[in-house]
């Protein structure tokens, strides 16, 4: 058993604006002008897709090395269609999130079909953003909340 | 209706290195030593954590603002567990993702616990990454294959 914890903490800059650290590594998060932000930095789910598109270079990588096949170059494109009403308050309606996502991944390679139908179900399943993304994650959730002193925060 | 379409295009650099662009934002995701990267940039899930909290963040204001709920400071943080094994590939057992995530805002507020539950309530309906995470997402996957040529790579 090896378990890893992984984290971000952070803070909220203003309504559109999010500052956090995982480890050495500082994140910003914002919106782009159409969705409120001053896109100052991509946004929740770009860096949602992001995170995906590098997790699949890693698990693609890591099995095809273990089932020796030869990978000359890989391109990862990810895209996804987001209904922003909910979002926005706007309709009760649909899902907030993505609906679907389109995965598109490009091989370089001289490997069979077949092989590579072989790397990509061992992918699939082993990939943990895949994971997350596919299949439901219970969350729990602990709000606290201090007053307002307006000494300390003047 | 307002659909919104988000994506990522990017290239694998390298077995743990992925460089990718959401419009004109450049992301580069990576893996730590132990799970055999460099440590160039955060790693995937790190990626996955930072959108989910900058979503959050972004829900979060909005929603306090439609409710008339005055926050003076937000402080979000999220963490969670990996069983590396499985990404690995040395047991079959158990998820690949995040086992489940802890969320834990804390609020600077003169609003009451109920408003703020309420306020939590309307969050976990509205925020995109909060739905991917939760629930289920289709995926579809695209996978092309082109021949080596070693007058083109070389």
């Amino acid at each position: 058993m090896s378990i890893s914890n992984f984290s971000i903490n952070g803070t909220s800059i203003n309504s559109t604006l999010y500052q956090g650290n995982s480890r050495q590594f500082n994140f910003l998060v914002d919106e782009p002008q159409e969705l409120g932000g001053q896109d100052l930095a991509a946004n929740p789910v770009e860096y949602l897709l992001a995170g995906y598109a590098g997790c699949l270079n890693v698990v693609i990588n890591l099995v095809a090395k273990e089932l020796d096949i030869k990978l000359y170059d890989i391109q990862i494109n990810i895209n996804g269609n987001i209904e922003a009403s909910k979002f926005l308050g706007q309709s009760e309606a649909g899902r907030a999130g993505f609906q679907s996502l389109d995965v598109d991944i490009d091989f370089v390679t001289n490997a069979t079909q077949e092989r590579i139908n072989f790397l990509l179900k061992n992918v699939k399943q082993r990939c943990p953003v895949n994971d997350n993304l596919r299949n439901e994650t219970p969350i729990q959730y602990q709000v606290t909340t201090s007053p307002y002193n307006e000494e300390v925060y003047a």
